[in-house]
Order: structure tokens, then sequence, then C-alpha cells
């Protein structure tokens, strides 16, 4: 029998609140009129509460992707020296779009399930001792390895040897799942999406810039037009976007943003610290391998390695057809050998809890010494 | 920490899917024009297939509770001998409709938990040699005790006995949670709700009439206006109903018969039967008395009794506000002493397995002497 419930654990999209699904349900109104502005207005303050910034935030209507390569196009110009702090795929990503435009990457790998280590990136940058090195990029939250970086650490790291450098940071799958205080942390340029923790379909990024980043688009070269974020600011302020918004997703962020702001920053990190806590104690319980060890087990995602024997495609096909669990493949190197179970936005503890249990009915079906129940004890006892 | 998410496991409203939802969000349409009546007419014919009947179906804008009245007043007169089988609150409640209006009842009461006994029926229908009693009413399911009945075996006795007489059954809470043969099993009036198995929020109660049904309303003369239910068979012969109908709700029939039709009747009785047996694997592992025995099991609610000394209520409010599941209380002399637990509709058996999880955790930090992972396990093994 098809499952009739889809539980979409997945380190994004995320499941949507009927409230905002209610709230994108709206009629079309006019986007260059009073209506809209004050909403837009409303949800880019909303975003600076997200971000702890002052600084400016633009949107645009595009996927996680694009608001990287608005970080790249807005601040460098061809030839320039950025390193990229990468620790998996989005860090690959980055460096991709960075070298299409033809910066000069210095591409700082990390072992893939490991955080950077911000002694590594110290020793790297004191290499530069001309100071070439124009800016710093690097992920909050890696969604493909489910680890999450110390970016206050490696923001002051990168501050200390490189006072003149921008940091830029990808927070598309980290932002509210984890702390970032990107006035306080120093970050010039942060980048979100609407698809995350805001649990908003996907279709909006959000991009901010501190008063150095915009010194840096002063400078900038790289050929721009929709990316354009000084144009973009110029709508901005006029309560608007530069090409025509996508109204659904606007009114989801401005709905998302009203309810995360009733939970409060501290009880949403708390939240995803518990999802991370409850899956990973499941798993031990287990015996199962994680990618990620417990210093940069990401509150957002966790990958982790089926029972010896058994493999990856299989559990996510099984748990799909028979439970309805939509899990994340391996990507890269790891594609059919590890999952992915997402367990940030409108995720929640029991549906962990529940697809804990589904694994562990599917490990023993397929022939896995797994006691069942042991992961769903571990995982429940993890909840106060 | 507010739980952000809600499980709905209470025997209706149950969970409303997506697609239905989007379904009723549909502008308002003219409910005198061919639009309205080509979908008013696939619901009808939906019912009917949900019904197994060639009989008329009337809907109602009301509550289950409209529907039951609607039985009493089309059929009988002041004075009227009706039997009633009663196995719970639901029971009593259509006593008490009937007593409203002056019917002759004849209250058979079984013990609760347990569903009616054919045998007890037959000796009852005996008494009455000058066969006096009208008409006999039923529920299929009792929603306040978790206990169904044989309808069939139940309208055998009654055909058998009383030929003459109308076989009224309540199928508010049961139908398509379990087999329901109208027409095979010479059902004369049958009543159901939208907010039960059909996925639909509430606010539409729906009645069948078989022919012989249709000659005793040609007789009765009991008082009524809104359910005149002739009257609203020559609206719904031309595709709409007496009075303004809720639209949405109409809409949501009609996206729920198009997504049950396509799963198919076998396989939602399946699905209903296999929550069932999850949720009585799991009690029965973790030693709690449930108030039906096996044989009157309903698939669609299951009412339970905490471990000893745990207050039912407490149960209730922690489980609602740490983990946002919403079970139902205990109804008449069971209330604050047991609580129901709802699995049908869009009650997914994961969700069961989750709330079997948070009950686990909650006992035991009540005190209560529970393996925790126990009942999980004998849950999950349910699932072939």
């Amino acid at each position: 029998m098809a499952p009739l419930k889809q539980f979409l654990m997945i380190p994004g999209p995320t499941p949507i609140p009927t409230e905002i699904l209610a709230a994108m349900n709206h009629e079309m109104i006019g986007h260059r009129g009073p209506g809209f502005s004050k909403i837009l207005g409303e949800v880019i303050d909303g975003l600076k509460w997200a971000y702890q910034t002052k600084n400016d935030i633009m949107v645009y209507p595009c996927s996680g992707t694009g608001g990287m390569e608005t970080a790249v196009v807005n601040t460098l110009s061809s030839g320039d020296k950025a390193l990229f702090v990468n620790i998996g795929n989005f860090g690959d990503r980055w460096v991709k779009i960075a070298k299409a435009y033809g910066v000069a990457v210095i591409d700082l790998k990390f072992e893939p399930g490991k955080a950077a280590d911000p002694k590594v990136l110290e020793a790297e940058l004191a290499k530069d001792s001309n100071k070439e090195i124009k800016a710093i990029f690097m992920q909050q939250n890696e969604t493909s390895t489910g680890v999450i970086n110390d970016v206050k650490a490696l923001a002051e790291v990168a501050h200390k040897s490189h006072p003149e450098a921008l940091v830029l940071v990808d927070a598309v799958s980290g932002l509210l799942a984890a702390d970032l205080k990107t006035d306080a942390w120093g970050l010039d340029v942060v980048v979100s999406g609407s698809q995350k923790a805001f649990m908003v379909p996907p279709g909006i990024a959000a991009v901010s810039m501190s008063k150095k980043a915009w010194s840096f688009y002063e400078k900038s070269t790289l050929p721009k037009h929709y990316w354009d974020i000084k144009n973009q600011k110029k709508f901005a302020d006029k309560g608007q976007t530069y090409t025509t918004p996508p109204e659904p997703l606007i009114f989801g962020m401005h709905k998302s943003i009203e309810i995360l702001k009733k939970e409060g920053l501290e009880n949403i990190f708390k939240r995803h610290e518990l999802n991370k806590l409850i899956v990973r104690a499941a798993f031990k319980a287990l015996g199962l391998r994680m990618l990620a060890d417990d210093a940069g087990a990401s509150p957002a995602v966790t990958a982790v390695f089926p029972p010896e024997g058994i493999d990856a495609e299989k559990v996510r096909s099984e748990i799909r057809n028979r439970f309805g669990v939509e899990l994340a493949p391996g990507q890269g190197e790891f594609k059919g050998k590890l999952f992915r179970i997402g367990h940030l936005g409108y995720v929640d503890k029991l549906e962990l809890v529940a697809t804990i249990g589904a694994l562990e009915l599917i490990f023993s079906q397929m022939g896995a010494k797994i006691e069942i129940g042991k992961g769903v004890k571990a995982a429940l006892e993890q909840i106060k």
C-alpha cells in the first residue's frame, strides 16, 4: 500500500506549516504599490532579526545558489585572490562559481565530515604575507556532510590575519538552525534561503552587505545585471524588488518571521540542537557510523552510514515506499554509501523518533542485527 | 518549548491532506449554477461508492448529529416504537434525539467496551411478538468506547425477526474505516460525516435512504423543515442543496473522493486495520488495559487506560504541551479515567509509532514501570 502521508526529512525544502501555506495562498497584489512595500519592508526587518544585523539585506527571486553567486559578483573582480574554506559539496559549488568568473581561488579543503579547523585557516592565511587574499568564503553549515563550522572562530582568524579582507558566509542551511551573529562576528556578506529554517518553499535568497562589503562593490568589476546588489538596494529602499517578486514566497516569509519571532532565537536554536541530539543518540545506540563527529555535528542535517552490508539507496527507497519518509541521498563521493536525514525547519522531534523507528524496522528486515526499539529509546531519552 | 507541530490523534476531525485543503481554498461559485451541480453530483456519486449503495444520498450542511436527527425525523412518527442498539455515548445521543421527538424508545444497552451481541438483539426483538418495533437503530462504530459493531450480523437478525422494520445505521466514524455494505446488508438509512475517514473538515453529513425508508417517510409525521429529506432530494436531483451549501466542504469532499477512489476500498480498510493492530500491539506490550477487547476493537479509535496511578488527563496535557499530540479524553463514566487515540482518516501509521514513543516517555517520567521502546517495537513489528 502506498503511504498516504509524506514525512519530508531532507535538509530543505522542509515541510511548510499550514499557517505559512495559508498566508501564501493570497491573491496577487501590485508589487509597486504601498501594500507590497509594507510587507517587503517587514520581511527585510525580520531577516535582519534572524541575521542579528543592522546591515542592508536584499532579497532575490532565486535559490540559495543565486545568493552565493550574488556574493561573488558584487564584491570581487577578475583575477582577485579569494580563499574558500571548503568542507564539502557546497564549498565546491562556491569555488566553481568563483572560478567561472575568473577569481583566483585558493581552495582550502578539509576532510569530509570534519569542520574547518581555524588553526589550519590561520596557517594558510599566514602564507599570504602580502595580504593578496581579498575575501574569505565559508559555509556556516555544510549540507552535504552534516557538518557545522565554527564561523565565529574562523571569522576571528580571518579578521586577525587579513583585516582588510571580506568574510562571506553561506548560511543557507545554517541560518536559524544555529546561532549566527552577523554584526558581532563581523560577517560582511551572509547568504540565506527561504526553504530551510524559515519553513517557506524555495525561491528566495537573501544577501546581507556590510559597509565594508559595499566598499568592495564599488571596486568590483565582475559582470552583473540580475545579481547587481546596488540596483537591488535601490529598489529595496522603496520597498520593492528590481524584478517582479515571487509574491507568494514573500507572503510566506512574512508569516514565517511572525511565527519565528514569537518562538524567539534561543528557542529556535534549542529546537534544532535537540533534533541533532535525538538523531545522534539513536544512531549511536544502533552502532551506526555518522560522517560528522560530535564536535562538528550539524543541528540541521545528519549524514549516516547504514549498517554493514546494507545499501543506502535501498534504505531510501524502502522507507519512501513503505513509510512515505523522504531521506536525502549521499552526495559526491558518498553517493549510495550513506543517507542524510534533515532535521531543520518544520521537522518535528516526534517525526524524528518515528523515522528512527521505521529505519530500525527496515534495517532489521534487511538482515542487520538491529535491536528494534533501541534507537527509539535512546532518541526519546534525549527529550527531558 | 511549545511544540511547533501538531499531531491530531483524535477520532475526528482528522488531519486534512494538503490536496484537500488546497481544493477547499477555492473561490465561491454560484451554488445554483451548472458548475456547482456537476461537483455536487460527483460528490454524491462518490458517497454512493463509499456507502456501496444505489440508494439516494442527500447531503446536509451540519455535523454528524444533524444526520442522526435527519434519520429519525424522516422515518418515524410520535409514539412509534423503535429499538436502539446502544453501546455508548453516541447510542445515548440517538436515544435522546428520538425521545425529544416523542418516539417510544427501547434502549438496548450493552456493557461499555463490548460490541452489541446479535443474540441479545434477537432475544429482545423476539419479545416484540406483535412486531410493533418500526425501526432498529445502531452505531457502526462507537467513538466513545472504541468499539465496532458487527453491523452485518445485527442487520441480519433485525431483518429476520422484523422484516417490516427499518435498519438505520450511524456510520459517522465508521464509514471507510471498516467495510459497510449498505445494499448487500439491507441498511435502509446510513448516516456519515465529512470529518472522519473522508479527511475533510466537519460540516457535512450525508444520509442515504432505501426505497423502504422512502415509504416510511411518506407515513412519518414528525415535524421537520431543515431536515426534510424529500425536499433535500428535490434539490439534489437538480445538483443542488436546499439551503446554501458550505462550498469549501463540498470542494473538499470532491477532492477526498478522488484521492480515496484511487486508493480503493480494500486498501482503505486495510490501512485502518493496520492502525488498529499497531496501537493494540503496543498497548498490550506495555501491559495497558484497553476498553475494547480484540473482537470488538475499532479500526478508527482505541480507548486505553493509563498505567496504574497515572492520571489520564495529566497524560493528555503533557503530551499536548510537550509533543503537540492531541489525544481525546474519556467520555461519560470514563471521563478522566482513560484517553482515546484516534487512528482514522489522515492519521499515519508512523504518527502512531511516534505517539506511542511519546506516551512511553511520559508514562516513564510519571513513574510508571514502563520499558521505553517496548511498545514502539511491538508497534513496528505489526508493519510487515
